[in-house]
């Protein structure tokens, strides 16, 4: 049996309660910090402790190029992926500036860049030179899918090793929207151009050529696509087995994690059909303005901390969300109590 | 004239153009980082500089008494306001927990309280001894009016002085929803039913019976309610006119503002109609549970950047929003630009 299908524990129901009754007690009407009160909540039970902490953060980007860029669904050139990489090295990129603002780990993992990049802070895990294109072949074959799922165990491994509290996996990959969406698509039986997006900025005809493209794909491997694994392995992206991997590891290790945006949501519905134990770790960082990311979240039963109209990737939307947790935690942790405090209460 | 009729400047057209080319240059496809973009353009107008920041907030929390109290329209004592203040100077409430979190600036005023609390960290600057009964008297008269007003000008003064780069007021005061609902309801001619909500904890009946004392408040002196200013001293608090006045205030010496919840929008709603001008330097924190929020934010045409479904007010929601404004800023200052980074852009 693949390590995907180990079983994950429950978050500490005890701790749950503890929790859950002291927020009754901080001063303040009961329920009135709303999101930040079941937040709190939710990472006391998953760390198993009185004060939850979120201090030690471990960033994991995965990149990787798609073989269905070939069919003119993105608004970027290929070559973008790798040049992205390269800011990501270089601390340009928007989630190097966040990472610094949280003052998290952060590292880039190579999954199967077309061409490898020779810079010494890339991790390379390559799983092949980009995936095919999925219209026409099988997105991966199964070996690769193999290795792309241990580039994702092994970035969680790493994240444990330095006693991360908290994971996020972000993606790169031009035209891992169409990735994702045609994955979306096959996981919930619904029609490709229900949930194909703009992805990084296509008009409404370009978006119809990209759905075009994914329902051909579609009923090219219709028959195959009967597990999620398959679905990975026709439709999907290195870096979105990477994550899918990642976020079941996580899970199993108990390590809570910051889902971000659509391509992340797909790889967390994934992962959630591989082994449903593992959603109950999981946080949604924010609602993307991409449009097949409502459709995945209702399908998750997801409520997002933010909604700031990002449609970004990388992280981005998970990091954003990262100080709403932490002063989740504070309150939690800090507030007086009503005792403490010698307020009445009715 | 009144200081708070002095004219207000627009933040810098100049500035806001540099910053909207300059987004367009960083790397990341155009508009993808949202509501981060324009917060970011915004700020950059309004401190009219390349790279807005915001490394000094500060907190001013203004407390005081209703005598609409004793109409049984709070779910908590009217003791609790002076217990509250005084967990405010002990550090122990969620404000005092998010202004640590913040390294900002922090300060309570006492408007208006019902007795003096002998506390060496609260600032006295008192309009009377909570206000009186609106359902039958005006709150205040308009000396007390005038005093309110200076506290809040003097806050802002205050902040100034300090170089702070962001000015967020909050408000303590057990009854003050049903002041600043009837305040609503009179400026924009709706039906108290229509914006009164449960405040800390009412039932549905409890609030029919609130909303019902307002109607009959904003019946009793109808004829007095024809400017914001007289709104304010018929139907007010000490701790709203003051936010009112600190807001004017800042907007007047082009400090931005992020504005926090109901009663303190109502603020920002009395401050527009006495000074249109004004609304061009506000932020808004969140959108509250509150059921009158809603409506006073359209009126404000205002986009709030949270929505955690808080209703706590004591500025708590202003101050979630203040590491997403941070972020806003480094992400504009520090990202890479597609020609820097060498990114093929189509």
């Amino acid at each position: 049996m693949h390590s995907l299908f180990a079983p994950i524990s429950a978050p500490n129901s005890e701790f749950h309660q503890r929790a859950l009754d002291r927020q009754l007690q901080l001063t303040k009407p009961p329920g009135s910090l709303g999101m930040l009160e079941s937040l709190a909540i939710k990472l006391a039970a998953m760390q198993g402790r009185d004060q939850p902490q979120l201090n030690n953060i471990h960033i994991s980007i995965f990149a990787a190029d798609h073989g269905i860029a070939a069919e003119g669904v993105s608004a970027f050139p290929q070559a973008v992926t790798a040049e992205m990489v390269k800011n990501f090295a270089a601390g340009g990129a928007a989630v190097n500036v966040l990472a610094r603002h949280l003052k998290a780990e952060f590292e880039v993992i190579d999954v199967g860049l077309l061409a490898a990049v020779d810079l010494p802070n890339v991790i390379a895990h390559r799983a092949g030179c980009g995936t095919e294109n999925f219209k026409t072949k099988p997105a991966m074959s199964l070996p690769q899918l193999d290795i792309a799922l241990a580039a994702g165990q092994s970035a969680v491994h790493r994240a444990v090793a330095v006693k991360a509290e908290l994971f996020i996996g972000g993606e790169m990959g031009i035209a891992n929207t169409s990735s994702a969406s045609a994955m979306a698509a096959a996981l919930l039986a619904i029609a490709p151009s229900e949930l194909t997006g703009a992805g990084t900025g296509l008009n409404n005809q370009q978006i119809d050529h990209k759905a075009a493209v994914i329902a051909q794909a579609l009923q090219k491997h219709q028959k195959y696509l009967d597990t999620p694994l398959a679905i990975l392995q026709y439709l999907g992206g290195f870096e979105i087995a990477a994550l899918t991997a990642a976020y079941i590891s996580a899970a199993q290790q108990g390590l809570p994690v910051v889902v971000d945006g659509f391509i992340s949501s797909v790889a967390a519905l994934i992962a959630f059909k591989i082994n449903p134990d593992c959603a109950a770790w999981f946080f949604y960082g924010h609602r993307s303005e991409e449009k097949g990311h409502k459709i995945v979240l209702q399908a998750l039963a997801a409520e997002p901390i933010l909604n700031l109209q990002m449609r970004l990737g990388e992280a981005s939307g998970a990091l954003m969300a990262v100080p709403i947790l932490q002063m989740a935690c504070r309150l939690h942790n800090e507030m007086a109590t009503f005792t403490q405090a010698h307020i009445t209460i009715g």
